[in-house]
């Protein structure tokens, strides 16, 4: 598939520089007809009967059976949810922490992770990586290890900045379990989620999937209660609720997912060219290099797929302003800081746009 | 709206005796139609900027009113989440029980409340009333509680024999918290959720919406902690993940809905005509009428919209029977019973055909 292919998959790329995929993806074409084309049948055929259940498991093992060959792990430890904050409540619900256990985070976490952290009952202790040098976040986290950290929990690329974290050298240098959210890396750089013990996925921003769907990969189901479960999670359940859970990491499968969004997913997934990540990363360099020349860049080259900068001006008012300009990018509230994400569909006229839309 | 006008808008129905809303109703034009609109904008328009996000706003609002008009309770007290199982797992979550409180419930309920139950750390005391008179399932259950019973959990209308509970009498009569499981009432029956503590609902059953979107009533949200918080709920975040949870019950809203979902079943929720619950227990007498000159019904008269009954041979075959003689019913494993599900749409056709389908 060429450049111009895709390009032309992503009807919006025909009208904005759509540079807001660490939010939402770009949807194309076939996505939107897959889920159109499911919404039809429902709506003609009704929601019942054995092609109806027999079409949804097919769509859920479809999608497990992806999510697991872009993390490199086998499909009987993804669970399917519906979104990277539902993971990591799956998670942090599931591993009975208590006062007397500590958990490691940077300063530059999502709401979706860190609420969930905070809930968990244990001793959240946060360390500043945000503003320092990619390069030191090793050794800033594993030095916050004492003997009563349970967990290191953060993104593989902080959603800030950019910037990527080394989550696979802190387990391998701490031996503790590692929960990383994947929302700003699963489609936009390369992952080999079988170094993390829980891997979260979400679909909608760079796998371009309909909103919103997710997926958490649990390296040891045995060893993670099932603390959230759901018709989809358990094999057999007595009246009193007791239950037999799925095998492998089906038991974190959330609940019912809607069959339109899952065969639109589907389509999505099978649509993305092999040189995704490739691409995706001469596009961030490109954008920082361009957006360098004229203002103060804080994301480290080489890092992922986002690029963050302090513009000329309010942030939010020139989200507004590229907005109007045809750009979508976002702002980073309480930074100063305008965020653009470079996909595998992004053009070199895209990125004149960005630098145009957001001068004054 | 005239009968006929009702029926025209569900397309499932030119073609099927659909009598399955108890798992899922059926969709609308309406409805798909909506869902596919807004797929179509978010495929042209993109998933940023102002206006996306304001839609998605004013499409949760909608909801949430609308959700609450139906249950008779202000919009505040409303949750918005993905599913029944989801809200039983938000509140059995948040209660924070022990194995020195007993939860009562019923021994005819859905896996989506019995996980979350038996997952509380409570000790769950089942009842046994789905086998009993309706009469007498008041007195069985507050008959039940003990000193350390902390919460009554069950369903309005049990989905195996469609048996109505007195959840109201039952809070009344022991003064003890009660959650009601809702996912075969609203919609089908009247509902005033003010008379429970919570109270979940199904959006894809009786409401006829996408799926899967749920409710969930929170009378009193300051005393029931936020045990799976999600960006939504939230008004502000700390580094270290400690919130100030959003006012009333929205501390509970599930993460991002999708707006296709969200937009058609706003559709749907504006569509029901005003003589929904009466014709619908209207169709659910006749249906019981018919099936007893039969066979074996098993649901009590004037109970709800679901009715069971015994077939003569086995329940599974006989769905499937049934289903190629374009009748949808399901079978209610374990127990040799099939149920049907009558709503304001069913006509007399439906239930003869439905007679018809499962005689050998």
């Amino acid at each position: 598939m060429t450049f111009e292919e895709v390009r032309a998959q992503f009807p919006v790329l025909e009208r904005f520089a759509y540079l807001n995929a660490g939010t939402m993806g770009p949807l194309a074409r076939a996505t939107a007809q897959a889920m159109t084309e499911r919404t039809q049948l429902d709506l003609e055929q009704g929601r019942g009967g054995k092609p109806y259940f027999e079409a949804m498991f097919a769509l859920r093992e479809g999608v497990r059976e992806r999510l697991a060959g872009l993390l490199g792990v086998p499909a009987d430890r993804i669970a399917l949810t519906n979104s990277t904050s539902e993971g990591c409540n799956i998670v942090l619900a599931g591993l009975d922490l208590g006062p007397e256990d500590e958990v490691i985070t940077t300063d530059a976490e999502h709401p979706g992770l860190l609420g969930p952290l905070h809930v968990s009952g244990a001793r959240v202790r946060v360390v500043e990586v945000g503003a320092h040098p990619a390069a030191e976040a090793l050794d800033r986290l594993a030095g916050a290890v004492t003997p009563r950290t349970k967990l290191l929990a953060l993104s593989h690329v902080l959603w800030t900045t950019g910037q990527a974290m080394p989550v696979h050298e802190l387990r391998e240098q701490t031996g503790l379990l590692v929960l990383v959210d994947g929302a700003q890396s699963v489609g936009a750089i390369p992952v080999e989620a079988g170094n993390a013990d829980f891997y979260t996925v979400s679909c909608q921003k760079w796998l371009c999937g309909p909103d919103p769907l997710g997926g958490l990969y649990v390296a040891d189901p045995e060893r993670l209660r099932v603390a959230l479960p759901t018709y989809f999670s358990v094999q057999s359940i007595e009246p009193d609720g007791s239950f037999v859970p799925k095998e492998g990491s089906l038991r974190f499968d959330s609940g019912w997912l809607a069959l339109p969004s899952l065969a639109g997913l589907l389509a999505a997934l099978d649509l993305a060219p092999e040189w995704r990540f490739e691409r995706a990363r001469q596009s961030a360099e490109r954008c920082r290099e361009l957006l360098s020349q004229r203002f103060e860049v804080v994301t480290e080259p080489n890092q992922s797929t986002l690029v963050s900068f302090r513009p000329d001006g309010d942030a939010a008012e020139l989200a507004v302003q590229a907005y109007e300009r045809g750009v979508v990018i976002r702002d980073l509230p309480g930074t100063g800081l305008l965020r653009a994400s470079c996909g595998y569909w992004t053009s070199d006229g895209d990125l004149d746009r960005l630098v145009e839309a957001v001068s004054i």
